[in-house]
């Protein structure tokens, strides 16, 4: 029996209806398909973990963005963790693990410019390897460290600090010796980066004030602030921001569901004031440089210096329910979907 | 007689009331004071020009700000050209003409920390030294270049084009291989920065179809637009920044009188979308490389390649109704106001 047995039937999440603001219900539908065969140069996989994440409603959305949208009743795009089941391409055996850009299906097809293989994980298991290395670590070291650019004693700012990016954002500013404050959307999110990850400060932006906790938590201001939600919180951490403070722009949560267009932050002559630097960035773009971000990642976990937390969320069929989560700060760490435990 | 006669009182613009807004009347009041006694290390100048830029509101304003607000009382402050008159200080011999940070007053205390020696200005005019290379020429210049880092083919959109900065920008574009595209808000100013400072297309604000005008000029879409005002044309020009676009933010005039809090661009998330660098500047910051830019611009202008055009107003009784102009846009080129021509 060879262990790559191939089943009869595909499960395929569709676009069904472009999301109107927030996901709803019939935002996707679960379709049962037939397994598609490989062509010359591609390869079959199945799909072992599916991550979900922030930028997956703005790819359902019809709007501007940095690749084209998904388009209506095509499979949803995600980033996939798999493993080759039927090749046609001499570099992707079967039986190889595979991450990168895919779909929310059980079996897939494969090219080389949207799947590499995952190589070796050494002692670090391949959930997290793929949790961590394939996509949210890199994004936190490319935009803290090339764009962010932190120095030793600074004061680095990150919300959704208990999200799958900010959590890793947090350590390496800490590793690099800056104080470090992250807001979250509870209690208990901010016991976890205060108590576990070695954050400095937390700031339950929910219950707090905000402007008066973050001011008390950066009593010497902010040098960089680590953007994954825009809205209020970018507002207050501006009015905070030193000379020649930098924002790397990773996301903006905070406007992902609005059904009206959305006011950018009402601070934002402080980025004249305090000749602020703005700047948006996409993972994607640091992909020739993935190596150092892994290497560098790798050897920290090791060391036990970045500690990750993985909600895992069992069965393809569950994965839409669980995709919310995201938006209403349900989950804690990095969310994804476990098709099948490799 | 002394070419340096001193006149027996000084008139000097204090800020009475701070604006709420709009500039009005009883904003700045023009008073008749005795003539102060230079200090040890001081010397005492006569002013011969005061240069009016969009910052002068911010600093009647008590916001935060790149410097101390004027104090209420105070004299207003400004960038002023100026002769020294009587002298404490070994280096400002009388007669020496200085440059930098005053009073709206006919006659001030200087110290060399706010004052420099301008110097020989060689073939060039006192009045265009000063109004071009004091200020408006080096912020054009490291605005431009330094932040803005455009390449030769790539396509450059400034807003006030007509202004003291904005037609110094489009100028150094040029020069630098670029397509250039001004917003201007009169007919006739579009007409001056096309045919007379060589822009590839102007677009006037107030009477055309933004956003289609831009398309129309912008082809290739935006890879640097120097913002200069903010609001909607900043929104209209975040529409079409292509990958990696710059946005160098020299001034947010739109909002300087604005009463109720000013919404940042709605476009905001194109930043992200497109890896979008915003970044605020002040020419202050760049004051160790002045000698670069005054040597390149110098060079410019000599050689016809940078034209500038100065609206000069006499008399400095007229100085708050001039600088309302900025604000409404009815001025030209840089506008500045006479005392004395050197």
């Amino acid at each position: 029996m060879s262990k790559t047995k191939v089943s009869e039937v595909n499960r395929v999440w569709r676009l069904h209806n472009r999301p109107i603001g927030d996901l709803s219900d019939d935002t996707l539908g679960f379709d049962e398909e037939a397994i598609p065969e490989p062509g010359a140069g591609e390869f079959l996989f199945r799909l072992n973990y599916l991550s979900l994440d922030p930028t997956n409603i703005i790819w359902m959305k019809d709007v501007d963005q940095y690749m084209p949208p998904v388009g209506l009743n095509e499979p949803m795009r995600g980033v996939v963790c798999g493993t080759v089941v039927k090749s046609n391409h001499p570099d992707y055996a079967e039986g190889m693990l595979v991450s990168g850009l895919g779909q929310w299906a059980d079996y897939q097809l494969g090219t080389p410019g949207m799947l590499s293989p995952m190589g070796d994980t050494g002692p670090i298991p391949v959930a997290d390897a793929f949790s961590t290395l394939a996509l949210v670590g890199p994004t936190a070291y490319f935009g803290l460290l090339d764009i962010g650019e932190p120095k030793a004693g600074e004061t680095v700012v990150v919300s959704a600090a208990a999200g799958a990016v900010g959590s890793i954002v947090g350590q390496i500013a800490k590793i690099k010796g800056c104080r470090v404050v992250g807001l979250a959307g509870s209690d208990e999110k901010c016991e976890w980066i205060k108590n576990d990850l070695g954050f400095d400060a937390a700031i339950n932006y929910r219950t707090e004030d905000l402007s008066k906790a973050l001011k008390a938590a950066c009593p010497d201001g902010i040098d960089v602030y680590f953007d994954n939600v825009g809205g209020k919180i970018l507002d207050a951490c501006l009015k905070l921001m030193n000379l020649k403070g930098r924002i790397p722009t990773c996301g903006l949560i905070s406007q992902y569901r609005a059904t009206e267009p959305v006011p950018g932050p009402y601070n934002y002559e402080m980025l004249l004031m305090q000749r602020v630097r703005i700047e948006g960035f996409i993972v994607l773009d640091y992909a020739d440089r993935y190596p150092e971000a892994i290497a560098a990642l790798g050897q920290w976990m090791a060391e036990g210096k970045i500690k990750v937390r993985t909600e895992i969320v069992d069965g393809l069929e569950h994965a839409l329910q669980a995709l919310k989560k995201l938006y209403t700060g349900e989950n804690t760490g990095k969310l994804m979907v476990r098709v099948k435990d490799v």
